[in-house]
């Protein structure tokens, strides 16, 4: 193909509209030939297929994406459809549709790295979605979102008003029909009834070190035990602080001729990247949790 | 499961004996269906499956593992039952047993490293594969050949004689039944011929720098120009010299700290460790190739 | 030292002004004695140093850093007493203040990648600079700059009109009092007599990869030929295009599962990190070159 | 220089003997100036030099190298000579000639990955060091030891004949006069005594995850938790179990397509290349411990 008719092709590629069955079940005999079958018999071209067993768990799961157009479901009928094979295996699954904005809602603090990062990549065109609002405890980057154009929410919080403060970022939440809440360096932690509330519905970034290091100032830990390799590591948070399925990890190598302001900021550079990676991921719809783990069809 | 429970279902996956179906063709409806059903309907249990289609070449490859035991065909007649559904589709395909062991013929010439590197993961078992000879253009090596109790073949070449060098290595490639003929620094230029004659079965390792450097004395250059990253690559060999399918790759920081022979000394690790990774692949029936390129389902 | 003295120590760090005295010149004895002596003997608190000699080259390179604070030479007159130890070495040298700063010309063209990280970075005061102006070509990031509030002129340039257009830039770089130009994706050649007219003050961001591919469409040719790595650097800009000494690499790997566009987001992701590594470096005065390299006081 | 100058040159510089001092302590004025000093008032012509000023503990380290041919001091006499300076300055010094060969005893269990890799690198000439023995809790490696001509001595352990297996090692440790000793997946835990007695000089590998897994199967652990990334950790053993100065680290990216096989062998590729390397820098003398941590100057 010639580079103007590949422009063309992929042009048209972008204008298809896909839908993308993510499942997840007991492994059991017949279940590829099936979904594809159900695909298959209904003209459906499927572009994208992964699966994974998990041998140690016993688990099946699977990313299946494929065009709409031309395929012998309407849209709205899909679900239905598909539902007595889901039944038959016993699945999770959801259906999404490329052409379905997901709606992000950024939680920030006083620290504006992801914050920027994230808001550049939304205004350059890179992340698919829409970021209607930005909710914070401090006032601090209200200028941040106003310079790209995004409603700033300023809910302090104090011990005592954790669940008012709560309750306000709910309401804004459900108000604005939020997909995916990002915490981008939100530094506060979120009640069990928040987090329960929203189950594989939010994504958090924390430094990482090994050793792991317990307590505050883990930066200056690292620097005093002379650790040559700095992380970050963005998780779904879960009722486990810290401890829920991870979707996305980098490091970067450091050495004694890094001052721990050198740490933070090499930190920095990872937590943006890796951050925004699980963002990626996430609106690509190629994330499936069970367990406690993340599969990540990349 | 318990751990010991775990331990004994681990020991029943290793003794069950798998087959791997590796199958490229043209892009087109109703691919995944036809093999998983062709699996599905004969009671196959898919342990691993894989697929890929490449948008801007419009090809589809598909690696599918499934346990043997259970399976409704005799293993000696799946190919013959497998053959109608390819040549439907117009695909290229392998049929592998796991039980089948690979047979390796090393090739070196004086530096030793990747030869310790391989013959001590198959002497620890990490290889499945026999390695019933070494051949080299130099004595050098008979040694570690001999300490490893694998049969050294010495043959010299100069270019006068290479057409019947290069005769002699086939003869005791054919003789030997060898599958796959592994270059570990072997430093001579296969011809045209003997390339052509072993397609996708030759692996090379080479270093790779950013920027590239032609000619000779490459980690000179590389220090000259003060690189700041050094890298290795592991590829199929084709007619074009360093430019076959590329299996493997990786790379290393490197500084103005590092001479010359700190450079050699990381090339030489990363060159271990790639060529090992793709051996190890290629062993395992994770690699398809079509157009210059390999697919890894890794 | 408790956290609350630490931080009172940590912040009269930062209130003290240093001198920075970066050298090179031919190896020979006594070199690192007689630097270090006269640091000493003004009673100078030295707080970082660090040489290498290039053994190939026969070069030697030093970064010494100490405090202006209880010094017995006042700063301005630094440099003349300074003056004869380095005449009679043969030195290259420069001597920066940590109270200077430096200030950046940012030359974009159409891709906000790099331009959004670098402002985002110095509006956090991550950079120790100033960027009083961006200059472009086109028209399209006009706005991203008047979001960050940094004047913006748009120079458009053809073939025809290549001189005028860079005889612009030099009159602006110059009325500005630009120390150094950053190529953010400018995208556009500079000609030799500008490149000659700012020597070692030009950072460039490339793509990289092994093997390298010359000509249009660099990603393309990655994805055709399956590269499991891809790269960027930054360099400073020489006569020779692409050829200038390396200030700082990095690399990411990938699959086949990386579609062309894939490999794109990931090179720009990389392209910013170097790009602002390499800003860094050269605000932190590490940067020394020679020959056709960089020697990186990290 | 033309090629074979430089390979001339080159051997002329692998010829020559160079001393290496190796100190810390506080930081204060003039360290510098009266270390270079006192090479070069002898006339020693410094070949590599690296120092570092610890600011939050207030500690300098350096190391410097020159070429005894031509130095002032003859070599006897040297440690005398700068006593006092040491003395002065209340450092922590050594003074080491590269001539003197490092003996290394290896520590064994059953894994034979390390111990392959370490003799490999011996057998070829990339350690300088002599390994006069290798000792085991296990005689399962036996073999290996064998194949490359290295005396086994095989010293079973349980609980009550603890400290008479540790008497032994000492024994055999002193007997062919041992510097370093390196567990090269020794898997036992040497008692606080025998690790008392050898400050700085025992070398342990071990594995290391983001989050960090106590307790046993740390790689099922880990494939449970679908971390991303695995790394391996080189340290000075010291009373703390696995928390001593690092010296080397590595990682390397996962995924769920990754078994506990895959995570184990790729964790073994890790502890290869980072134990090696721990090696090597002690051998070159590149290590500095102080508090808990190591200066490597690499």
């Amino acid at each position: 193909m010639n580079p103007s008719a590949q422009r063309a092709d992929k042009l048209s590629k972008l204008m298809t509209t896909t839908a993308t069955l993510l499942l997840s079940c007991a492994d059991q005999k017949g279940l590829v030939a099936e979904v594809s079958r159900f695909i298959y018999e209904h003209e459906g071209n499927i572009i994208h297929a992964d699966q994974h067993t998990d041998l140690e768990e016993s688990v099946f799961v699977q990313r299946i994406e494929w065009e709409l157009d031309g395929f012998g479901i309407d849209r709205a009928a899909i679900s239905a459809k598909f539902a007595p094979i889901a039944e038959r295996f016993d699945m999770d699954w959801r259906l999404r549709f490329s052409d379905e904005r997901t709606r992000i809602a950024l939680l920030v603090s006083k620290q504006a790295h992801c914050m920027y990062d994230l808001l550049a990549r939304w205004r350059m065109g890179e992340l698919e979605a829409d970021i209607p609002l930005v909710i914070s405890n401090h006032a601090d980057l209200a200028g941040v979102a106003n310079d790209f154009g995004v409603p700033f929410h300023h809910l302090p919080i104090t011990p005592e008003t954790k669940p008012e403060q709560e309750a306000a970022i709910r309401e804004l939440v459900d108000e604005h029909d939020i997909d995916v809440i990002v915490l981008a360096r939100y530094m506060q932690i979120l009640s069990p009834e928040f987090v329960a509330a929203h189950p594989n519905r939010i994504i958090n970034i924390h430094h990482s070190f090994l050793p792991a290091f317990a307590g505050a100032r883990p930066y200056h830990q690292a620097h005093e035990r002379g650790v040559k390799v700095i992380g970050a590591t963005a998780h779904f948070v879960t009722g486990e602080l810290d401890g829920g399925p991870i979707v996305s990890q980098d490091v970067a190598h450091v050495s004694h001729r890094d001052s721990v302001g050198d740490l933070v900021h090499k930190g920095r550079d990872l937590e943006k990247t890796v951050l925004a990676r699980a963002v990626h991921l996430h609106l690509d719809n190629r994330l499936i949790v069970y367990g406690n783990k993340t599969v990540v069809f990349d």
